[in-house]
């Protein structure tokens, strides 16, 4: 049995969509401003975008590993980057003997430092190192959610090749496995590859924005090639050099993945180098890859979701099924108890709501807030018809079946 | 193939065995003092011994969450714990307003706070509730390796009941599972229920105390009872208070994990209550259950090794078989690859050393360092004798068998 409650009300502060049903579904909690927890519910989508992730980052060659949290002065001295002029959104703090430390904001940086252990030489490249591990950032506002907040996992793979050439054959292995992730978690028809700015790090940078009128950023799409610039280096100049013409489609989006050319910026700066075949020294040719699991969960609460609630794709659905139990008599609970184990034994996710003393409306508004793909009715009616009412989510009218053949269908998403 | 590459040396201010032997082997990488890496050998380690803490935390029923990092004043002044003189090994820092923040030392308090939203009656009640997040130690010295670092991931259940009667039935299972779960990583033989002091949360708790020469405690065990007793509260007051009587045997150990009864110190300071049947309002009752996977994969090293290496029980060991190819020719390459697939293809966890220009020596050395539990040998000789030469860690003694055998046998394990 969860511990957690479905609400009414999210918090009075809360004004972003996906928290709102997060918190009053159950997924999350708010602890403060920026800082949620995931809660059983919630956790089990988080896993399963991770997984997803991670079978994403294996099949292009990602190891992963797990850096820590605390970083230290002398890894982002070299790029200038503890500076919080140039970085304004470290969280720092000491160590008793008043070192400073600082919260992890990315990696790039721990990452080249410790690869100068392991790369000496042509023959260790190329490598694609990747982990899940928290980023914190001092956000002057959190208002959106899940979507941007003072701390949350990020998956960021660094890639390190012997030159540009090797590096870009990567990073388009890269985008594709980004647009499966991004199709894999059901919102791959409404997100743009995107060209950007660079940020902190490089002068361009490739953004995945999906479309929602909730998102931050501003993107012009090209539908015939399939791209979209950035508002920020929307000028014809970029549009020549990336040999776009024709028509634009100015969009409201939000930024779910992002990818960099590093280029040797790090590894001049920390000294990661490799001996070529010929013995010359070279600084190694780098690039970052980040996407955040919550993030990602957030955009698909903005974007599939009705004015009941969240109707998950079934890849990171935190059940397959939601089995209602309807009316508090003996027979149904009953005959509800041998559909789940039913389930069970087949391995089929399921969630079941015995709770007594409520209505149908209210277990109904439930499984609706909640959007588990299917739903699954047990009451008098489905009984007298000889089995149990399945439903859709996304569709309107269900249809009872027998148990064998719920069993059949389900077994098979 | 790994990135990672094992050294001869470990970095000159390591003094711990567990360090030593991870960093040589490529399981950890070291930061700075008190924060390391895990690589991907050390991260399947890790990963092993979190599924194994989550198997026995799911089986006494506790559901998983995930709270946050950072942690707000208003959760750890109701307990007058935000005080640095009360707890002294806060990590604090800022907000951009100047709103101070703490890292994680511990979750008590913000899980209490969250289930006050969940929690309403006597129905609800009892919960058992788990998280994997890491916490933040400002500790003044590091030395131990991974086993006392200034940030570590641990898994810590709260659990919530009606009254100290039902509590302490849950208490007496999360014993159960604590033991299993020392004895499904390799060191239940060794580790001993110790009865301690409470620390900053309770008067008194238990913790596992594993025998290591190395370690930073002193116990004294009782081995009728098989119970140990920590020096700080050795007295006779304590032993008559346990029933023990008899003899004590004074040993070194670590503490791998802790239990404590908190009762309602958190739950009265927070507000945490719940109706009675009886339309009473009462405090709920708490206990809390640690153990740091990191702590548990140092402490198996420790006791776990000799002078060539470590030794890993198969359970949480990064691979089933290390697999050699001896010798730079052809014939060998082509026999090693064809066995090596073949495990693959059956499912067996294998690490393959291919490099080439390796004496045999160099690589015996290194898969003695890294502790695989069966390393199988293609070589000339093997070749010669109709098959592969496979050896445990842990004897000094191989034998050849052919592949059909070797793939039957490490099926099994």
């Amino acid at each position: 049995m969860l511990f957690t409650k479905t609400k009414k009300e999210a918090p009075a502060d809360e004004v972003s969509r996906n928290a709102e049903l997060l918190i009053r579904g159950g997924f999350i909690h708010k602890e403060m401003s920026g800082v949620y927890s995931y809660l059983p519910l919630g956790l089990r989508v988080f896993n399963k975008i991770i997984s997803i992730i991670r079978e994403e980052m294996n099949n292009i060659g990602g190891q992963e590993v797990l850096l820590g949290a605390l970083q230290d002065k002398s890894t982002w001295e070299p790029t200038n980057q503890w500076n919080d002029n140039e970085v304004d959104v470290w969280f720092k703090t000491k160590l008793k003997n008043e070192t400073e430390l600082g919260l992890a904001v990315t990696h790039e940086a721990p990452m080249t430092k410790m690869l100068t252990e392991f790369i000496r030489s042509y023959k260790d490249l190329p490598k694609a190192i990747y982990h899940f591990q928290i980023k914190f950032r001092n956000e002057i506002r959190a208002k959106s959610g899940i979507m941007r907040t003072r701390e949350f996992i990020m998956k960021d793979l660094y890639s390190f090749n012997i030159n540009e050439k090797n590096h870009l054959e990567f990073y388009e292995k890269a985008k594709e496995a980004y647009k499966n992730i991004f199709k894999r978690v059901g919102i791959g028809h409404i997100t743009y590859l995107t060209f950007a700015s660079g940020g902190m790090f490089s002068k361009f940078s490739h953004e995945f924005q999906t479309l929602t009128s909730t998102g931050e950023d501003t993107i012009y799409i090209n539908e015939e090639n399939n791209i979209a610039i950035n508002k920020e280096v929307f000028t014809d100049k970029i549009k020549k050099s990336l040999g776009l013409s024709g028509n634009f489609k100015e969009a409201k989006a939000v930024e779910v993945g992002n990818i960099f050319t590093l280029g040797t910026k790090f590894s001049d700066a920390l000294n990661l180098k490799y001996q070529t075949e010929g013995g010359e020294n070279k600084s190694v040719f780098m690039g970052s890859y980040g996407i955040g699991p919550g993030r990602v969960m957030g955009t698909v609460v903005e974007v599939l979701s009705d004015d009941k609630g969240i109707i998950w794709p079934s890849s990171i659905a935190p059940f397959t099924v939601h089995l209602l139990a309807l009316g508090d008599d003996k027979e149904i609970s009953k005959e509800a108890v041998k559909v789940y184990e039913s389930l069970l034994k087949a391995n089929i996710e399921v969630l079941f709501d015995d709770r007594t003393g409520m209505s149908a409306g209210e277990k109904f508004a439930d499984a609706d807030l909640l959007g588990i793909p299917w739903r699954a009715v047990v009451s008098t009616r489905s009984i007298s018809e000889g089995g149990i009412e399945i439903k859709k989510r996304s569709e309107e009218k269900g249809k009872v079946i027998p148990l064998d053949e719920l069993l059949k269908m389900l077994a098979s998403k």
